[in-house]
């Protein structure tokens, strides 16, 4: 989910220096359905102008089909093609540094031996002070076992790095935290619980992430219960708060009532069975769930859901939530005047938002608008400030509410690169855990300003 | 071993503007055996300077005898006493960051999705491309379980974290590895093996650290020989790489062969039985050990080594290396003419330098001199850009040559703060591994300048 099935490159083009050359460029790629990114000058001359454009296609033969219309246009010359994903990918994203230079003897032995043994008997002596004097404090792992990732689905640990990665490096960019990846060699439930407690000491909190289900439930589950630090699988939770906010937004403009309305969840994944947990949570009533496997529908009903069908959702709830990953599975006939459907599944959704329009919905939405980045830095961020120990539903709500509230009018959700997004999610935790004293750090100064 | 028991404090001292006045404070503070580090000028005025004073002490009594001496002293004042140290300590020292800024929407669909998905799976259909595009290519877990932590013993992992986190910095300051601290909150052998072999996918070597022995040993050997990647227990190995370096410069310098003369190491732990096989390794010779616990003598016998006594070493060895941890366990009598004696427990040795130079040793050395800074960082850079699957006595050899070769004439060992140190340590063990065929990754380009 979440995802877009795409490939990206940069086109190098000179252009003739005369108005209407690069329109006509830009109209022909999308004539063959080429979308295009961000465009930067590189030359600009008095004959012609020299142009990096980004261009995105499907597949392959989708991107080369672009590269001919550029080769095929009069005023176009196409000079070089290149993949800036895979450079910048080029010796990975993330990097584990040193907050102090070490260039004198004086440096070494303030970070180094001798300086550090006393530190080391002062955490020895009071355990509660390790968080106070070492990086224990901002260590969250993100560990995977690579079985659920993106839209790819199984790839393994190691071809999953880039995504950990990517996710490391917007918790360091956005709130700060250092999140470390940890690629697990095993899908054996119990030997990753196994393996995720006795690493635990090294971490503030644990992300959990695509791993698939129904796996993730029980590994989550027993890792709670196991460790006093918070795990959180983000592919649930992180999903189901970002879901959240979107629809608080949705019901808002099309001026539903999620408390008395019905809400139906078709596909009773990771995503899925957390969205339901959490409107379940929310609005203090039972929602319905479909699933093809009969373990989900069970799961749906011993947390108090209702098993259900397809066609009975369609047809009786006011609010649908689809995560099913199977393309076009709601035809529009099914739909009904003034639903609100939430159709999530990437690249492609069970149906597009404007065919939802069409056939009477009252809002629509695809995986594209909701981007489970606005959830999970500002959640850790928010809880290892706090130091809980769990994350609990109550501060998930509180960083659902944090998102909606933050989207400008007409927005369904805010950007994910706000910062403030973030702060007041991570607020939002902190102040729930705090009012359920939950807190083992002071948080008085976190909300002076 | 390698820690001296020092606290260190930074003293604020106003003094008198007048000739002798800070010579007169420093030898009044070294009369009571106090040390000084660096000072530094913070205010200089017509009447008073204000100097921050750094000053080491053994003990927090110590530390407060030198205090009184400073605010004894006629022509000085004591306006602070601040702990650097711990204030550096503060939110740990090392950070996971972002090699790349996240601020615009083309970035994020750069670094994360849409553009991620493609890296992925170019490293699903080709494995070994892995390393060319994710930061597993220059991180290094740093594991302990935190048995053996400097001289302070058993203190657990968390209280390790600062001396991993020191480890973490210098691979970050010194070759640019980025090395990640794991802290295990186990010290059962089975499940460390079993730990590290579940997260190594993460990684391109593992560094064993502050691991009691004789567990080191075979959680070591186990490691060897379930993964592809290397694995060092710096306590062994690091240290005999050190430690060799300066006992081939001390035999140049003494004019003693190494190659012909007899070898004795008092004390089998990890450093001693590592020094042990890096002498037989080198030499071709057996060596002969001396130690409390049978498995350590047994542990010897089967490396090739002479189950021997303290006495019978000191008696017959020209060559005399003791890693016992027993301050002052060698006497001045049992001291024959003509010895080279490396003392190196610390904070105090087996015996003192001057005591073994004044009963005719030749050569004398504590544990001050070598320290493992100047090995691990080189030899796990080397190794990882050779991308070799283990790390060879060979390598080990190489890099204790390098760091030798590279002290200036009459010094022992170099600082480990010069970079050519590691960049050499780091070649010489690339070089082994291409000429033993070992190299897995081009290196071509390693040699060139």
């Amino acid at each position: 989910m979440w995802w877009e099935n795409k490939m990206m490159r940069t086109f190098r083009v000179r252009l003739k220096q005369k108005p209407g050359v690069i329109g006509h460029l830009l109209a022909a790629i999308g004539e063959v359905r080429g979308l295009i990114g961000e465009i930067k000058t590189i030359q600009m001359g008095s004959a012609a102008v020299v142009r990096d454009i980004v261009v995105f296609a499907d597949t392959p033969e989708h991107m080369h089909e672009l590269m001919q219309v550029v080769r095929n246009d009069p005023h176009s010359e196409l000079i070089e093609v290149r993949d800036d994903v895979l450079e910048m990918h080029q010796g990975g994203k993330i990097a584990v540094t040193s907050r102090y230079k070490i260039d004198t003897l004086s440096q070494l032995r303030r970070v180094y031996t001798p300086g550090v043994a006393e530190v080391c008997l002062k955490i020895k002596d009071n355990p509660e002070v390790a968080r106070r004097f070492t990086s224990i404090s901002h260590l969250v792992a993100i560990v995977t076992d690579g079985t659920a990732v993106l839209g790819l689905g199984d790839i393994g640990p190691q071809a999953s790095m880039p995504v950990m990665e990517g996710k490391a490096a917007l918790m360091s960019c956005l709130v700060g935290l250092s999140g470390m990846p940890i690629l697990l060699g095993t899908k054996d439930v119990d030997t990753i619980v196994e393996t995720i407690v006795q690493i635990s000491p090294t971490f503030s909190a644990i992300q959990l992430e695509d791993i698939s289900a129904p796996r993730c439930f029980d590994i989550e589950d027993r890792l709670k219960e196991r460790l006093d630090i918070p795990v959180m699988h983000d592919d649930q939770h992180g999903t189901a708060v970002v879901v959240t906010a979107g629809l608080i937004n949705a019901a808002k403009m099309a001026d539903v009532s999620l408390k008395s309305e019905k809400i139906g969840v078709i596909g009773l994944g990771a995503a899925g069975m957390a969205i339901s947990k959490m409107m379940m949570h929310l609005y203090g009533k039972a929602t319905l769930g479909a699933d093809i496997a009969e373990h989900a529908l069970a799961r749906l009903k011993k947390e108090g859901g209702i098993p259900s069908t397809l066609e009975e959702i369609m047809s009786t709830c006011k609010v649908v939530i689809a995560t099913t990953g199977v393309p076009g599975l709601i035809k529009p006939e099914m739909v009904r005047p003034g639903q609100i459907i939430f159709a999530l599944s990437n690249p492609t959704p069970e149906i597009e938002p404007e065919e939802a329009l069409e056939a009477g919905a009252v809002f629509a939405a695809d995986g594209k608008s909701v981007n489970n980045i606005l959830g999970f830095p500002g959640i850790f961020r928010g809880a290892v400030d706090a130091n809980v120990n769990r994350i609990t539903n109550e501060m998930l709500v509180a960083a659902a509410k944090a998102i909606a509230d933050i989207a400008s009018p007409g927005e369904l959700v805010p950007s994910p690169l706000d910062r403030d997004v973030h702060k007041n999610v991570a607020r939002a935790v902190a102040l729930t855990a705090l009012q359920m004293g939950m807190n083992r750090e002071d948080l008085s100064h976190y909300f002076d300003d």
